[in-house]
């Protein structure tokens, strides 16, 4: 069975970009599987793309081609490439710091430049287009893999996974009793802000389930949160509205208002700015 | 063949959410088809999970297995279930009110508590996720009942249809030329909104097409629209900007605007304390 | 191998219509494909399910039925159809402007009305609805063509090509160093305005990639934007923030802001009535 092809993209679909994109994909293959990874990620913004390949890209099955198209940089000579993860997927990208996530926290075992003068559809004969790698280039590429019309060596020269361009990734830090972090990301629909910090190492730090702890949040410096939350497995376990820190679908500390929204409540963003600290409390 | 799942969710598609919860099922089972129905329900509003399900449900082939994800109570006692309905469909959901609709007009033949014993993915170890069972628990389930891992008794322990948690459902009041009802839901894209007066008993009340209808909206017990509309087949019927009282899609006396918004124009919502009066006009 | 059904209307994700009309596909032929073009048409707006249509439509492989639902008219006497491109394309549609670019650009051979004596789902008995003619008379009809139940002449009887409902078009004018166009439609996601002017053209009249020109935008007679702007490839030739004149991904050339968004940044929508003029700047 041909490998499933996901996409991400921050096209949306209010036009009709993402259905001609798929259309090139089943005119290469009609038998090819497509499925929306999700075409609303914030545009321009390769960071989220990154966080949301390595939030997703896991749980699908070996040899899917996941492609990720945020593109500020389209029709310039940042490279494009498609990227075997340790785990066994191919990522069909910009290489423009998408793949930051995958390949630290997943792995990269070789990543190829692809070569257009092969893996891309001529659309526009002298007028060649040159603004819609999604539909020409990165969909085409990954319709071409996905059927078999090329292999993996066959989408162009191998060069060093060193070379991938990388975001800058805050290490958390964990002491006993006192843990600092970052908030990498939100769930933008449900308002949830989700801190680099590994469940793992929080307990570690001395925090359980059912534990206050005291959370600082600064934004640029400047306090703009300070109370004590209860840290628990689930939204339920406080009352509508109330704030609390968790363990996030990827095994992360995260703070949620339960039935409501805690980035909106408190005014909280996320990025390397918005640093967390979560202190014991003293029984 | 397999059956089809669909999914209806309050995930939206502005993270990976969706896209992870998907690849569990095809890592579960490659073959196995997935639809959206939609992942843009209300945050946390059961009532709208349970309309949106009867509106949809008995349009799919038998055998479809319907997954409803709007879990204010995730991670909490609530019931994780799957029931069968007497059109011969699944519903994959939590025991919350999302039923409703479904067990009241289409009936429920059995309901089954998934065992989490089996029907879990674990995820994270000792840091095991509470908060996505959309993803480790109805999606997981959902496949393996799809792909026939387990059968409908391999679901869980069967408990009986009376103890499924249920939302009240006004019932509308047909009189003589009088009928009485509420607005049941909005179709929030085309801002119509639903009553719960099916319109064969509002033709039986001497209601016609083409009669122009005496219609009294109440909210809270105060009058907000009181007005003469026409009842008929479709908006054509009206001019651009004038409302008409029609018989909606799934057979129920609904208001329009044509090529408008009924409830941006009047400023009106849904739910038991909206209340609609059509009076017949005298000849 | 059936054909793949490719949907856009104007219904949205936020409600059931979406998932009831894609049942009643699957009801008629399980095996059919399924694709979203997209549910977020404005709203009533012919001209745009038109524009999409060829947008997207010839990237599909041959034989593909695209379902274009956007119908002001539903339940009024407007036609609903079958079209059979030149590029070997259905269009289900209703007849009412939808057809106006695919005609004109693409080309059509032969249109079908559709035999609602034959190609409509009853739902509703005595209440039969005459609402949704996207799940009862185009996605049926659709479905039962893609299926092999009917073939096009099944469809219903021939019509003259010649009466099919179309929108007036705008023709560009291309002089030597002054080109005339109008903005034809937007691309709502990214701001971007695309012209009706063919990008050989424009290089025909004189401009060059690398070329200032001169750039008029009128509004209704009134001037609204008078600037000088780089014409060239693609987004990143200029600084973020910055206008630019490029080719667009059907080769005409569009206006657009680096990682920007020309329609908010300088207020600009399309339609006959936003006139664009290119003057070459001499060296």
């Amino acid at each position: 069975m041909k490998p499933i092809l996901v996409f991400q993209t921050d096209f949306t679909y209010l036009e009709g970009a993402v259905s001609s994109m798929y259309g090139v994909v089943k005119t290469v293959d009609r038998e090819l599987e497509i499925m929306d990874g999700t075409h609303e990620l914030p545009q321009f913004d390769t960071w989220s793309a990154s966080y949301r390949l390595y939030q997703s890209l896991p749980f699908w099955p070996k040899g899917t081609i996941y492609v990720s198209v945020v593109d500020p940089g389209v029709g310039t000579d940042r490279r494009a490439c498609v990227a075997l993860t340790e785990s066994g997927h191919y990522v069909v990208t910009p290489d423009n710091g998408s793949l930051t996530h995958v390949k630290k926290l997943i792995g990269i075992k070789a990543v190829r430049q692809i070569d257009e003068s092969v893996n891309r559809l001529r659309v526009g004969g002298d007028e060649e287009v040159a603004v819609f790698h999604g539909r020409d280039l990165f969909g085409y590429t990954a319709a071409r893999l996905g059927s078999g019309i090329i292999d993996f060596e066959g989408v162009g020269p191998e060069y060093p996974v060193d070379e991938i361009v990388m975001h800058d990734m805050a290490e958390p830090e964990i002491g006993d009793g006192v843990v600092k972090g970052i908030f990498e990301i939100d769930d933008p629909n449900f308002g949830n802000l989700w801190t680099n910090i590994p469940t793992a190492d929080f307990k570690k730090a001395g925090f359980a389930y059912g534990d206050k702890a005291f959370l600082t949040i600064e934004h640029n410096g400047e306090k703009v949160f300070e109370d004590s939350v209860l840290f628990h497995q689930s939204f339920g376990f406080v009352d509508k509205g109330e704030p609390l820190a968790y363990n996030n679908e990827l095994t992360k500390v995260a703070l949620a208002v339960s039935q409501g929204s805690f980035a909106k409540q408190y005014n909280i963003g996320y990025g390397p700015e918005w640093k967390v600290t979560f202190t014991k409390i003293s029984n």
